[in-house]
């Protein structure tokens, strides 16, 4: 077994960080180790101590005192400083600075904590590759969920199992939208305004709303759970904007919520990677999951699906996660990046979204005349398409378009995809068609 | 930091267990072992291979091949074994043999891997100070709530955060009972046959029923949580043999679901621990886990509420959290069995239950006289115990008990005690009164 003394620890010295961002994340450290450092010393069996910082603007104002940390304005000169035994980054963004200062870190020896999603979804195997040859850590609980220790948790607390599924609600600025658009039937602009004014949505929210930050995070996930490398870019991806007042009600009444999640599932075939608005049961743990929060469902072939949840983002909890890592770090209890060698990591032939198989719900604005049906349930028959249930509600007056609902048995998106192009040529059918993918959640 | 080589460890050899009990939970992770050798030998590092074997007929059926392993018919004999480097036990029970083996294990130089909830509630100081002197570890994850990984969680990645409460439920068998009878509307006494008949409860179901074995769990993770030796004779324990469908039907109607919970707080008075029936809002996440599932919040300082949900028993599950415990050992990614060295867990003041303080749920069972709920409420306002809602339908035919649902703002054990006291001895109420905690959950 591997040797390390786990009882003589009193007498090391501290792990020095430096600590590149002083931002919210960053102040939040700071903030924890100035606070928590007794408890955070008995943990790690030794002091964890910033020594360095590193940021854009000095004399900024903060929430925190930094004077008696030593000050670098690059944070690369500060990445080789001898004196430091790890950086911290909490500056953001997979290139620029934040790549640079990573792998300028890991090469001089240092081990490397980091809330960046992003990076590690673009560059997460080299560096994993990086920390290996420098017998280092690379540690990035923070990049997943904030204060949710679901990257422990799939890495360490499921090890004995292979996954085949795992999805969840990965960002809280959409669940936050689609919870207020239920909860208020309201439409999503509207929402969508009001939480970029209380500052859960950015100023520019495409990032969030159109599903990008949760292909980041989806990606370093499905690497975990599968060991295998997962590309970002490799992911479906299709955001929020879309969903309307109407597809949530309509939800309700047929016994679902609306949730953005995040899904990756592995079978004979290849590996499913996507992110999309998907109709849950009402019933499940998942469509509980509101405001701001975070779930994430691993299903484990032995342990059946855990599923973890809390706040996703924020200072607080992020930092929770970051300190989380350095006390492993500090306390030797440390691994793999992705829990295996980075070599061992085969890629996976990634199954194209066309081939996907699932239920359907489908919202059809159409001309309430006679035979518009009859079109419809044609075109999905003749596409091998059979119809679990049809909602329509009243009458239109006039040229007005009514909403027909269908949900779809079992289907392979490719069929779902050529009968909409069918049914959207129909003379009756007023709108675009707008089709929510069914996942049968646990 | 720690030295500790990570990468070249495809020359070691293998982890050797010796595993002591082969009933349900040894048969899964004989199985487990066998069937993903290579998944396990990638994510530790080396192979993990079971050696040997002891359980009491060598000769019975069983699921799965033991008969390449050595067979010792003592498992104290087979904790001494030298070409051992392991043991797993999963004999059970507190006293006997269970015990004999973990401080014989120990004392050998072994790392000891348990799911024995019992014997980590009343030894697990004892055993871990064993553990640090022997420089070997202490893994009990199987030990509470079978494949959540709930252990690692509180220990590690909350590490950061003091932690103010913990609560969860523990218990498969109470939540099933609980669901059914809510789902079905009929009482106790039926469900719990049932259930006994379906393999979910004991043939002598106290254990489970009476709080017992959620006391054991809840000393373990209070420990961790608090880092304060918790032993389960402390704790308030309560089981779910009053609730009557009645008082299912009710909560239903007041917005509560009951759910047995074991509950650890602390504050600035001391620390509370406790396992009782609660009220908890329909609306909050741990409402909505049903069936056999178990779940478990704990409240960081920083990370806000995180809640983990899943299977909380059963073969696959348990196994999957002791494979787990190997492939940390075996990866050396160790630590301290409560995360922080024995000596330093301080014991703290238990808090007795006459001084909690929550709201309460009081069903009273009364003659439909005028006048009752005048002497009710006065008696409840001399205990300075304010009414929130207060809940009767209908009207009794003749002598018949009517029941009264009281819903009480915060207010002291001691004082709803009292008060009890007194409108128990009221001519006009004609069973013994039945008080349901409300717990605030998150």
């Amino acid at each position: 077994m591997p040797k390390k003394s786990r009882v003589k620890i009193e007498g090391e010295r501290a792990l020095r960080v430096g600590l590149a961002g002083l931002g919210t994340v960053g102040q939040g450290v700071v903030q924890i180790l100035q606070a928590e450092s007794d408890l955070i010393a008995a943990r790690a069996g030794r002091a964890i101590k910033i020594d360095a910082v590193s940021a854009n603007n000095r004399r900024k104002k903060r929430a925190v005192s930094i004077s008696s940390y030593r000050w670098f304005d690059d944070p690369l000169a500060m990445a080789t400083d001898p004196d430091l035994d790890i950086i911290v980054e909490v500056i953001g963004g997979a290139d620029g600075i934040a790549r640079d200062l990573a792998y300028a870190a890991l090469a001089a020896g240092k081990s490397f904590v980091t809330a960046n999603k992003a990076l590690l979804a673009h560059e997460g195997l080299e560096l994993a590759r990086l920390a290996e040859r420098q017998n280092k850590s690379l540690a990035f609980e923070a990049s997943v969920c904030g204060g949710i220790p679901i990257i422990k948790t799939v890495r360490e607390g499921l090890s004995a199992n292979s996954i085949g599924r795992l999805y969840g609600i990965l960002n809280g600025t959409c669940n936050y939208i689609l919870t207020e658009m239920r909860e208020t039937g309201r439409d999503f602009a509207l929402v969508l305004r009001e939480a970029q004014e209380k500052g859960y949505a950015e100023a520019d929210p495409s990032f969030d709303i159109d599903g990008i930050d949760t292909a980041h995070k989806l990606a370093i996930l499905a690497s975990l759970a599968f060991n295998t490398p997962i590309n970002s870019r490799a992911i479906y991806c299709e955001g929020i904007r879309r969903i309307k007042a109407l597809d949530i009600a309509f939800a309700d009444e047929l016994g679902f919520r609306i949730k953005l999640l995040g899904i990756a599932s592995r079978s004979t075939k290849g590996v499913e990677v996507r992110v999309h608005p998907c109709m849950v049961a009402r019933d499940t743990g998942i469509a509980h999951v509101n405001g701001v929060n975070n779930a994430v469902v691993a299903e484990g072939a032995y342990s059946g699906p855990i599923m973890l949840q809390g706040r996703g983002a924020g200072r607080d909890p992020t930092a929770s996660a970051i300190v989380a890592d350095l006390i492993d770090i500090a306390s030797g209890r440390t691994g793999l990046a992705f829990g295996l060698p980075a070599k061992e990591l085969t890629p996976a032939k990634i199954t194209p979204m066309q081939k996907h198989y699932g239920r359907y719900y489908l919202r059809l604005m159409v001309q309430d005349r006679p035979g518009v049906i009859a079109s419809v349930s044609a075109i999905l028959r003749d596409g091998k398409i059979s119809i679990e249930s049809l909602v329509q509600h009243g009458r239109a007056q006039g040229e007005e378009a009514v909403p027909i609902v269908i949900v779809t048995h079992e289907a392979e998106e490719l069929a779902m995809t050529q009968a909409l192009q069918k049914i959207e040529k129909l003379r009756t059918i007023l709108a675009k068609p707008h089709l929510i993918r069914i996942e049968n959640a646990s």
